[in-house]
């Protein structure tokens, strides 16, 4: 903006030890309180983490380059900022503080880059996969809410990708859509068939992967099958299931697992069974419980987490539709 | 790198609270104990600042496509980023804890991206800029050591922009240097001639510029002659003086000005002075004393910061080479 247009209020007494206010000062004519109080904090947080790593000019300089590769890495299909945002654990914290769930409801955890909105709608007990794309599973999923009540009529995604551990966009020359599928719950939830998932590695040829490799840390995620609830009323919930005993279950690279998500793995035992489902025995088998939370439940849970999180400060904060902002 | 080749020590009871340490522990196989050390802090820093704000999706995206945007600005020219680090305060901070100065030493400041190496060479008491840069000034300077004594011999570059505010490298087709000069100081230290400097804009066109705006801060820098003193056995000072009563003394778009470094703008009164020096009765004097101090000092200066710094840490660091690093 023009500077005439701007009233500063001046900063004072300047010195290398009280930069941090004399930026807040800068930033405090700002009218958008919470813009006001998230810069507080960004700028509070990376002023001690240079104060505390006592951060070199060579090593700013490294970081400088290595986040202008990260953006010139972007493209219209390739996000390599949100890849560094999950490789650094705070894609899936955001996501769950956006998602609190109360005991006994089901987590969420990331969405991931692979979701669709051209995906066919099955019916229960349908295939979403195409013939040959790898071992047959069968998936038996309640869907209830927190009173144990069957939530019927949502619209439940589900997302994997093919045994050679690639979703379907991931083929140039893709023409329908494969691995994927939309089902409306009943009063016994879903069922469907697909094929058991496998783990796959994240995009690792760019300035992300460099700094996983640097790191010593692999690019691999653990089997999963995404998952994704819509129903008025019920707060969107989007979740995975991941197989216990996978090689990368306890090293995700984008920390997706979560304790409560990861599923037994079982098999197909009883003919009649597999006869009703027309699977074979022997063929895998995955039970699920699925908790929905309403929106009341989700509004509340936020409610709560926006009071404990003011309790931390002292002053400079209010709230404001449950989020924290600047209280001036 | 191929899963093979990590052994990553197993995540424990993957949960929304227990993310931070989690990341931790899978950074913690990297062999360069600093920069296990940065990262630590860095995504405990990041994680306490999306849990203190209550961060949301909505929040996260716009700030991952605003770095996105600031990675895509940047060309061999131009660096957003650095712009982003200047308007932030977190370049002068660096700065600072690189170059700290004991009481009664010159203090240094931000570089800027306007230094060339392809100053001139002057004598003592030329003038630097070419006729009608702008209104003439004539600084004098001493050059001594902590202990009061002259420095000889130091190379002292010089730059400024002219009267509109454009450095020499802004102008298309540049083919000399002008308004920059490398001296060498004296027994007097060094005086030469040149231009009273002005208020001028940082690069206000990238997404930097959105954000300023946005904040209500003006893009300015208040009026500023650069300085950088070169000797084997001191430590390289980067400085600058900026002029009392500028408008943006107290507002600077990237927090350069220190308290130490205003300048009373003085004016030639003394007609032989003026004759002595080639200037007119009336035309600026600029004077300073500039104090250095050897690598001996800055290095202990260092060693005690870095001690200081230390004590912060219960455990988990140890100092290497005077930098806080991971302790296992």
């Amino acid at each position: 903006m023009e500077p005439s247009a701007a009233t500063v209020p001046p900063m004072k007494d300047l010195t290398d030890e009280n930069i941090t206010p004399n930026v807040h000062i800068i930033n405090s004519q700002c009218p958008d309180t919470r813009l006001k109080f998230l810069l507080t904090s960004l700028v509070t947080h990376l002023h001690d983490f240079a104060r505390e790593t006592q951060l070199t000019t060579e090593e700013w300089m490294a970081a400088i380059q290595f986040l202008t590769a990260v953006g010139q890495k972007c493209d219209d299909i390739r996000q390599e900022f949100i890849l560094l945002s999950d490789t650094l654990g705070l894609s899936v914290l955001v996501d769950g503080m956006s998602h609190p769930k109360p005991p006994g409801a089901t987590e969420g955890t990331v969405l991931g880059p692979f979701h669709t909105h051209d995906a066919e709608h099955f019916e229960i007990g349908d295939n979403i996969c195409s013939p040959g794309k790898g071992e047959p599973m069968l998936v038996l999923c309640t869907v209830k809410d927190t009173a144990g009540n069957a939530v019927e009529g949502v619209t439940v995604d589900v997302w994997e990708t093919d045994d050679t551990g690639h979703y379907d966009t991931q083929y140039p020359g893709r023409t329908t859509p494969d691995c994927r599928g939309v089902l409306t719950s009943g009063a016994d939830g879903i069922s469907f068939k697909c094929i058991k998932p496998v783990p796959y590695p994240i995009p690792s040829d760019g300035p992300v992967g460099k700094m996983l490799a640097t790191l010593k840390r692999h690019c691999y995620r653990p089997a999963h099958l995404h998952f994704k609830f819509k129903k008025d009323g019920y707060d969107e919930l989007i979740t995975a299931l991941y197989l216990r005993g996978d090689p990368y279950e306890t090293s995700d690279a984008v920390f997706g697992v979560k304790s409560s998500l990861i599923a037994e793995l079982d098999s197909i035992t009883d003919p009649e069974m597999a006869d009703k489902h027309g699977m074979k025995a022997g063929d895998h088998l995955l039970r699920w419980d699925f908790v929905l939370i309403t929106d009341r439940e989700s509004e509340e849970l936020k409610a709560k987490l926006a009071k404990d999180t003011l309790h931390k400060y002292k002053s400079g904060a209010r709230l404001d539709h449950d989020l924290p902002v600047a209280d001036n």
